[in-house]
């Protein structure tokens, strides 16, 4: 399983204080803090939402990071200025676009800068309407989307397809309509990939850690690929390397065994 | 998730030492606790493995533990005499017989038994030649199970399927043979229940409880409907709370919210 790091992210009040004044210690010490952890990727979010100073501060956070790891970066805005802001600034050579939708303005100019740099992409299966409250819905999106950027010259696995979640203390089905949403993804266009951000599956609910974590063996045995998390919390990302095991992704649980002598795994 | 407490095993040494001692507060206050962590179904194994000795103790223990609790027993021996001299003793409407397989003998006897007092029996995925390391060969055995018992007059409800685990530690694929074995028993025999213990999928590994809790999420996921463990472990049963909320089947959440309240979900 693919860990994206979610923990630079400016709707985190301190984390939007770093970025606005140029804190780079601080926000170095995330990255770090990360990578250590385990983080395959780390997301940016400079989101202030504010036009070109969200651009300026996006550019300024990428080459933050970048001056302290060779991980790859998942570059995470709605906004297609803000990303080709951040892959003008980029210098690795894999990256992530966080994210796209087959809302047709927003598909087609991410897709054109996704297929400019060769990037992975996270699209959502969703479209102008909100998330839609079923698999249907969102696998007839992830079909227009997987057309219009094969249609670009992207690969099929440089998509990971975001399934979404909706919370289910708003409607208890929307945990099953997530999983069977990956299961038929992966049937559908087995090339694909996917990724999912867990938290919004226990909004409103009380213990949202433990659900978060159910929630994640569950969708590891769906078939997930990637998981957007914060790769701080021990807990749950013992439970990535339980999951990887699980599913037969863990050569003779090499890797398991391996996280238990270095002391990270905790029940 | 139907919970079948599995503390009243004879082969746990107090345990042991208690039925052979015939201390009846004990074993009681055993089944009292297992009741009170929310256990639908208490096993009950008196395994001396001593024939005369074991029916014996198997019926004073299941007349033990009906003094003090409604809860209805599963009876957990694989000798058909045992099981007779149980199902003797019980007083309760429900019961499971715990277990057979499809040793023709075995078969034969257990469920002869199992039929004339209509009970619901544990019937384990394999033959003559011990566990099956593919699902195709447990699922042969279902079969052979399925037709003798249904001949007999058994409803397939009355069926928990036990879809068996080998360790990961051994072959990593185990995890997905079983989990597999799950689905393709509820599409073959959609009328059948399955049942599973939790504990041989992380023998041989360090942080085994992680592992189990782990496995109970995937295998809830891929339909699993009892499951065989420790009640009083309340890491598990807060996933057990969180499986069924995340699989649909706690309507607006109320199980889940309800344990949170009375603080017995522990993250």
């Amino acid at each position: 399983m693919l860990v994206i790091g979610e923990n630079i992210n400016a709707s985190n009040k301190s984390v939007g204080q770093a970025i606005a004044s140029r804190d780079k210690k601080f926000l170095q010490g995330l990255a770090i803090d990360q990578v250590s952890a385990g983080a395959d990727f780390i997301d940016v979010n400079a989101g202030t939402g504010q036009g070109s100073q969200e651009n300026e501060a996006m550019e300024w956070l990428v080459s933050a990071i970048q001056e302290i790891t060779d991980k790859p970066l998942a570059v995470d805005s709605d906004n297609p200025t803000v990303i080709e802001a951040a892959l003008r600034q980029y210098r690795g050579d894999k990256l992530i676009v966080n994210s796209v939708n087959a809302e047709p303005e927003r598909l087609g100019a991410i897709g054109r800068l996704v297929a400019e740099h060769d990037a992975w992409v996270i699209a959502l299966a969703m479209g102008t309407s909100g998330i839609p409250d079923n698999a249907d819905e969102r696998l007839a999106a992830c079909d227009l989307i997987m057309d219009h950027l094969t249609g670009l010259g992207l690969q099929p696995s440089q998509i990971l397809f975001d399934p979404l979640v909706l919370p289910i203390s708003v409607d208890c089905d929307q945990g099953m309509v997530t999983l069977r949403t990956i299961e038929r993804i992966r049937t559908r266009h087995p090339g694909a990939k996917t990724a999912l951000g867990l938290s919004n599956i226990s909004y409103g609910l009380p213990g949202r850690k433990l659900i978060n974590r159910g929630f994640l063996l569950m969708a590891a045995y769906a078939g997930l690929d990637a998981v957007i998390l914060d790769p701080l919390d021990a807990k749950i990302m013992s439970f990535v390397k339980v999951a990887d095991m699980l599913t037969g992704k863990d050569s003779m649980c090499r890797s398991y065994i391996r996280s238990h002598r270095r002391g990270i795994l905790v029940e």
